[in-house]
């Protein structure tokens, strides 16, 4: 397992003779000189976004989440990934909940930021902010309103130009579910020798694909995140590093343990693990969406509450198909 | 085809005995007195939004396209519809490219400004905003990122959380092949009856769903207009008044003619037109998109330009088969 | 609406300097001469297959609804379409229902035979004893089952091979929602030009590609039908000659209506048929599919009957809904 | 990894007191008494059909092929499986196909027959046949014409029948690329509780799935098997206990390597050699097909040929595509 990288030398250093932006702060996300890179591998929530009742950001209950999370062995925190809500929330409210995060927690933990916007000069834009307001790492998810014209060329020369401006390390995002559209492979491969992109976090869930992407990769210091707990074990059998799961939110001991039995070869224990993992992980995701998983952290103590309209309340029936789902594992 | 309609009477007026807020503005877009509501039938061009090569608003370009529209008996214009790529624009940009379109728009002509956004907050605020601008209607689309929970339910909230409070009465917007989704039809039998939701945009071009909503809708003042000019004619067949066509920014005065044979009844004649019109729509809509929009307005004497990032221009393979799908139907 | 069409000459004559298969019995379907096409113009119900309570094909019953359907002005039958569940049938069940059907329908009413196998050499073999048993076309539907291979190459090849053998006319199939691929546009428009092959069965419902595949054949003696009741006055609108409807199992005489209003251009009368008759299309087909049709066959005086397993009577609250939508529409 | 197992007893017994069928043919492929059930873990080829020029099959070939593949550590092999083509067969050949095999097939490789075919009533039949003719287990395909009927109840009861009369034990198939259809995880699970269904092939490849069916089958005497090599390796980290992979016809030692190391947790070597299978496999499968699968047969020395038609064979710049697939990882 990947735990520190060197550059491949000029990169960047070539293109005018000055050190690029993203150059200048690497410092802060390296262990120590300027020649290793950003080390990804573990488990990170990407934390959900409480509302007061009357949908606005609730700060209080933000920071009583953080304080458990704390306790937890993650690798650090995604905030602003798609179960943070984030098409919801104003540019303006996008940075301050970063700069909230970054407050609480531990400068160990890595903060990794979505700044993904629909066009790339919004992207760059925030992608700026999110640094300025203590982002460790940039999330950025493929644009995909066009989703006809997204093709690899387009992505290609997006995350491109995010990359080439960000002041910290890129990671892209793939998550199909959401936006209709998959990051093409050939474009994964060829981003990958970016010297400002240093991973993937893939919601796709074709393990394949993953396992494909880790192989063409492997000369570059390119890590793979799985963007869901229910193929984590999978993953880290074809050469994933860790992994951005919604259910970190709730049950992010375990998938810590999880992590550290694959990670440690101790597959037979982690079998069993991880198959009572997926269907409580379906429930707060494909199946019943961010409002389950809101409605899951309240059963197991932490703040999740309502989402912003339009996205409703579980109906009974969900709420009983939600807590049958994690009962039947022996969650609950 | 209908042109005037009568309010159901107390609707909203019951909701707490106050005027609501679409009640107060109504006057503007009715011919006369508060009894009357808008009429939607006719052709539309969804503008599109020129650029500086440094990727800023084009005003000046802009203003001439407007000029040029002037001439051609469009019902109005819809401004920051998908062709007019307003998920690239700030919030500020689209309410300023609504204004500077208010400034040139003669009053009989109709403004329907797309203020769609993600969350229903952000949606009824732009929609203020349109309205204070000078939006005759505005045009509201689906929210989509969160698809798998974009149901009936949630999307029937939304929309009349919407209509509502909007000053100015509310066209439904369902394109599926942006936004990974389609209003169900349950949704818009139901949306339309409120009274301040005046019509449907169906850019889908399903002509069963088209044919039937028209007629489980016709107790209601509602009207439908097809999205796109390839089915312009089936969607006036089966009881369509009108088209928002990207295709009538470049073709708009043969649209128009499209439409004058169709409501006139001289469909053999509409039949040849309309066949030579799908494979150029095609081309400059689902096949190629807005940059080939944009691309094939250049050839007509409009400003087009290019996109802002991520959408690229055509390559010199895609502006070939641009040009033929104009050429073979002897539009070039 | 062409009813008479003249060959083009040469064709398949110089293929070799003898006549090939399909010239020598063509003047089974012309009207007089060998120089006229058979014209498929009108309304056609793809017939369903009656069971005995053991599964077999029940022939009284088969016979008692051919009775019915001889008072009925349609154009001719389709056996062995999607609803005649021909692929549960074995390859003598196919051939011996359509000796049954050949020796109760009038002669002047064309019989159109589904013929269409999974591989090349068996279309031909049966299209020949279909042929044999009296069909006076064949509809040849896509082969499917490698969907990821059947391209334009691939498809073009298999109903050239199959027309160019074809002792009777051939018509094009291409049925999406069962089939899972479309019959490539490019791929119709080169086909249309074989002299063997007349026309074509849309049941994706795709209006702007079916005005344009008209627009394209126009120089070819090729005829569209419409393949479902949902889209048949909007693809008579945009140049199509008829259609093979499930509906008109169940509602046959008004579907004739339709035909005859959009044929003598009272579209607006037509309109308002075709609006009563979607609902109930979309329950035979999409919504509940076979088993439907046949129930509601049962309603309207007809014998449907169960379908051969695996397809499963409906549950009673499919059949409550299948009730309502035909009372919702007034036709029960 | 479980080899052996036991039957719960009462179960078909019950069933009126009479043995079912079958039951009295289980000893075949028992070890000893008839209370162990059929071990399936392994791998296997479904192997493909050898045609001659005039599209006949091969057996000369076929045999060819059989000498060479008794050489590799399979546990058995798949025939009539969809690299076999078995939809362009007629019944006959499939059944004289399976004959020709285990007429060459040692006793101790185990024989798996596709029998499915559309309707309930054929797939039994034609089980009956390949049992007499040799087959010690069928592989039952999910019928797919009417997918939108084929829900979880109408395949449950399908594969129950199958079951029922079956005289060998039966493999649930699940191959969505192909079906358009994926056998719902709920009627999986109700199947495996059937005596007579043993396992499960799963083409689809959603690991998360597999993984949930190996927990939720975990009480039964159920076995599931990749049906790809690309997620071979992850499927067995999550349970599943061989693989039916059309690469085994091509690199069948190479795929013999991968399960062994996975079932001896050598996960490390395991991934290097997992990850340089990914790219063939995806050649020979979703890219290009069976034409490639039987290409690559040829350079590695087995007998492939052409496919019958309407399966093209490759193009030029496909099988380019082809060889780079295979040379960039290393197996040319």
């Amino acid at each position: 397992m990947l735990r520190v990288r060197v550059w491949r030398g000029l990169g960047p250093l070539c293109r005018g003779g000055q050190l690029s932006p993203w150059r200048r702060t690497q410092s802060r996300t390296a262990a120590g000189s300027g020649s290793v890179s950003t080390d990804l591998s573990g488990i990170y929530p990407p934390i959900a976004t409480p509302f007061t009742p009357e949908e606005d950001v609730d700060y209080g209950k933000l920071e009583g989440n953080l304080r458990k999370y704390a306790k937890i062995p993650f690798r650090g925190l995604v905030v602003q990934g798609s179960n943070g809500e984030y098409p919801y929330l104003t540019e303006e409210e996008r940075v301050e909940v970063v700069k909230a995060v970054r407050r609480s927690l531990p400068t160990d933990k890595l903060l990794m930021a979505g700044s993904g916007c629909e066009s790339t000069r919004a992207t760059v834009q925030l992608t700026d902010k999110m640094a300025a307001a203590g982002a460790d790492v940039v999330l950025v998810v493929t644009p995909c309103f066009y989703k006809g014209k997204m093709d690899g060329r387009a992505l290609t020369r997006h995350f491109t130009k995010v990359a080439d401006s960000s002041p910290v390390p890129v990671v892209l995002y793939s998550v199909p579910a959401n936006t209709g559209l998959e990051l093409p492979l050939d474009a994964v491969v060829q981003l990958s020798r970016h010297p400002n992109i240093v991973g993937l976090k893939d919601s796709g869930g074709d393990i394949s694909r993953i396992g494909l992407i880790v192989h063409k990769t492997k000369a570059q210091d390119f890590q793979v995140l799985a963007g869901s707990a229910g193929f984590l074990m999978a993953a880290y059998s074809v050469g994933a590093v860790g992994g951005v799961c919604a259910l970190a939110n709730v049950l992010g001991r375990e998938l810590c343990e999880l992590e550290s039995l694959c990670v440690s070869g101790r597959w037979e224990e982690a079998r069993g693990l991880q198959q009572r993992l997926i269907e409580p992980n379906a429930a707060v995701t494909r199946k019943l969406g961010v409002p389950a998983l809101k409605q899951a952290m309240e059963w197991f103590g932490f703040h999740g509450g309502a989402c912003r309209s339009p996205l409703q309340p579980l109906t009974e029936a969900e709420t009983l198909q939600l807590r049958s789902d994690f009962t039947s594992s022996g969650w609950l």
